[in-house]
């Protein structure tokens, strides 16, 4: 997503929201419809979001079932739900009818439970179905599919597969695979559309079946449908019970903010904080994903301490180390970081082959030692300016070059490591760098000081 | 993707690929054959990335055509260009003319001039499609879209069409989405397979045409590319060029990568690496992405070191102070990047509305209050107990408190302020959060152990 042209459209639509927040309160219900049909239905999604419940619910009545539907379909199902609250709530099943089963379901578990059966009683028949669809957690298959799937029996002829597709298109989500089932319910097959375009309309649908269909389980993790949608390249995953029988489907719109969310964990995942963890998740949750790892970072930090600790008696001879101290450190956090950072995105996006680590930490060596000549130079012609002392300058240029060598070697070499044996290269990462350019980079300023000064040469 | 059950395919491709490099050596080539068929081509490709390229070779070349293109449409295009450099290159382009256009210059982009244009001439009219499509970067519409698109004409009928489409159905990448152009190729619509099969063969094309079609340009980007297919759930968009003609077509497996590769590049922009950068881009670029930062970093380091200069007569007096120090600044740091990575990737997957802000904030805030008192008061009472000063415990777990309720607060502030500024909330935060705890940090810790040891008690 490019950064700078989805701000543009956020401020157009706060523009919008501001202009409506005025108009909509006073002009008639004819010329506010004719406004709203010009806006293209995620666009006015956008608007929606920022304008209060009320006069949003107001907006979404005042469109036709069809285009609101669409417009819920594009906001958070948060969101989505306090609009739909707002109009009479014939009005709003609707909108219902007219939203895939399985949006809808998302929407309406949003809503508190008075509010949704009677929203989903005045929904008819879309209201029977979306009930059925609460049962599932909305992070598995079940939570993401819709039941709404065409299912063909083994002996039919094309033709009357055909038949039954056109007949059903409406309400069908997608209609490129349709799925061959015995007489059972279970799934045997899939036939794609261009399977039967291109069969003879009396060609048997047992002739055209791909028997070896991929299925997921309705309880499988969102996480794992989303990636044999990916892996396989499908445009939809047919859902089955334990026994096999064909319950649903799952289109590839519906895992792309899965991969999106899945995609985006490690950032979390490298400081310890919940792969899972939202800005709005409960703060007792938060609190225990990340607590712990900040008391296993305390103890590496007292590891660290303690090899400052070995040279007290050289901070006490010259204070002004304990200035530059954290610089070095600091440094080599920085870089580590830097190189930690591309290395496990490198190993998420599949870019490092199992035997190519090697190069991967001896590329990092070199730029660590390359950066680390650059800014241990810049550092050092400060520090000796600022102090008077050339000896403070050599000591401070030559700990940083190797702290931030040996910082971008681990940066690479943890995660490396971490994914050899079996762990989550991501995991924490940044608290085991922490500890080695700490240690390292504390040892070797301080050793090299203390040597420095034995000699008289600071 | 769940990391273990990918590292258990991972194992299994390791043995499986050990197995071969002893068998396929000895084996008669029908009994090779037969043990090859039995896997699936993901599979497949996951072993063949393992193999030395000419053993890879010469699997490939035992495959039917139609399997060894699915493989290599599994594979990366470096591996697959090397693999495909092995069989004979009759064989070579066999497999070439089963793979689709997009995937084929992608693979043969990889290979050195002499050796793709060999290939290119023996792969005949499939050829010159690929040649075709080479012109594009790669990292545009151009580089990813297919060039086998079915374009209609308003005039014809709906049978006509759905009979152009059986003609051509074994070629086309996709069927679902049929474009319709005008005389002079220009893109006017797009009709979809329900549409077909609803409407009764007779009816002409232009009275089931969608006159709002999406389209994107040769040269658009891929990330803009991979945008609109996810923001308006499309399974494909048309690709035009600046005359507005239709060249080909962009299905959503094309752009699940890029999405991929999109929502796990702020991981890179946090910590100011490229947010491009690969563990195999040139050493020059990975070290002008990271240097400036490193640099803009420096000072920001040397800006927190004045801090400590600050307190050198205080250090001076009790050099434990130290020692101390950077457990401090460095938790405050820890707990505020995991803060910052929680907001970055919540504002990345549209979880914090505008005007939200200040709730992510105070939220924060009290997540950094209990993590900081539970922090501190472990600090607390080792500091304590190691260095037998009571005061210093105090000193040390008060700092602690309000370092990691500041750091919470700013990791929280500085990326929606960037946003807020129409900047990129991931850019380099780390940097200014690092900041932010080290000055706090120091200067708490020192400031109240100067105020301690002026009352005597420490």
């Amino acid at each position: 997503m490019e950064a700078k042209s989805h701000l543009d459209r956020q401020e157009i639509a706060a523009l919008t929201a501001e202009a409506w927040s005025e108009q909509l309160a006073t002009v008639e219900e004819a010329e506010a419809r004719s406004m709203l049909a010009q806006v293209e239905p995620d666009r006015l999604a956008e608007v929606i979001r920022l304008l209060d419940a009320a006069l949003a619910g107001r907006v979404v009545g005042l469109l036709q079932p069809e285009r609101a539907a669409a417009v819920l379909s594009h906001l958070p199902d948060e969101t989505a739900a306090a609009v739909l609250g707002h109009p009479a709530v014939e009005r709003a099943a609707e909108v219902v009818q007219e939203l895939d089963p399985d949006d809808a379901a998302d929407i309406v578990a949003e809503m508190d439970a008075p509010q949704r059966d009677a929203l989903l009683d005045a929904s008819g028949d879309a209201g029977d179905v979306i009930e059925g669809l609460l049962d599932f957690p909305e992070d598995t298959a079940g939570g993401l599919m819709t039941p709404e799937v065409l299912a063909v029996r083994r002996q039919w002829t094309v033709g009357e597969a055909i038949d039954a597709i056109r007949r059903r298109a409406e309400e069908l989500e997608q209609i490129y695979y349709t799925y061959v089932v015995d007489s059972d319910d279970v799934l045997i097959g899939v036939v794609t559309m261009r399977d039967l375009i291109l069969a003879p309309p009396m060609v048997l649908i047992d002739d055209v079946t791909r028997k070896e269909v991929v299925s997921v389980f309705v309880d499988t993790d969102q996480e794992s449908v989303a990636e044999v949608i990916s892996r396989l390249n499908l445009l939809a995953v047919p859902v089955v019970d334990h026994k096999g029988r064909l319950v649903g489907i799952v289109t590839v719109d519906d895992v792309i903010d899965v991969i999106h969310a899945e995609a985006s964990e490690d950032i979390q995942r490298l400081v310890g904080a919940g792969a899972d963890e939202r800005t709005d998740s409960p703060f007792s949750y938060a609190l225990r994903m990340r607590l712990p790892w900040l008391l296993v970072n305390l103890a590496t930090a007292f590891a660290a301490a303690s090899v400052v600790g070995l040279f007290q008696s050289t901070i006490a001879k010259l204070t002004l180390l304990a200035v530059y101290m954290p610089i070095v450190s600091g440094q080599g956090g920085n870089t580590g970081a830097q190189t930690m950072a591309v290395v496990i995105r490198g190993l998420a996006l599949g870019q490092v082959p199992v035997g190519q680590g090697r190069r991967v930490i001896l590329r990092e060596l070199g730029l660590g030692v390359v950066n680390g000549v650059a800014v241990g130079a810049v550092t050092a012609v400060i520090a000796q300016l600022a102090s008077g002392r050339p000896g403070l300058g050599v000591v401070i240029g030559a700990a940083m070059v190797l702290n931030m060598a040996m910082a971008c070697a681990f940066g690479a070499l943890i995660p490396l490591g971490l994914r050899r044996a079996g762990l989550d290269p991501a995991q924490a990462s940044s608290i085991f760098l922490t500890t080695v350019t700490d240690i390292v980079g504390f040892g070797a300023f301080l050793g090299l000081a203390a040597a420095a000064l034995r000699m008289g040469w600071i």
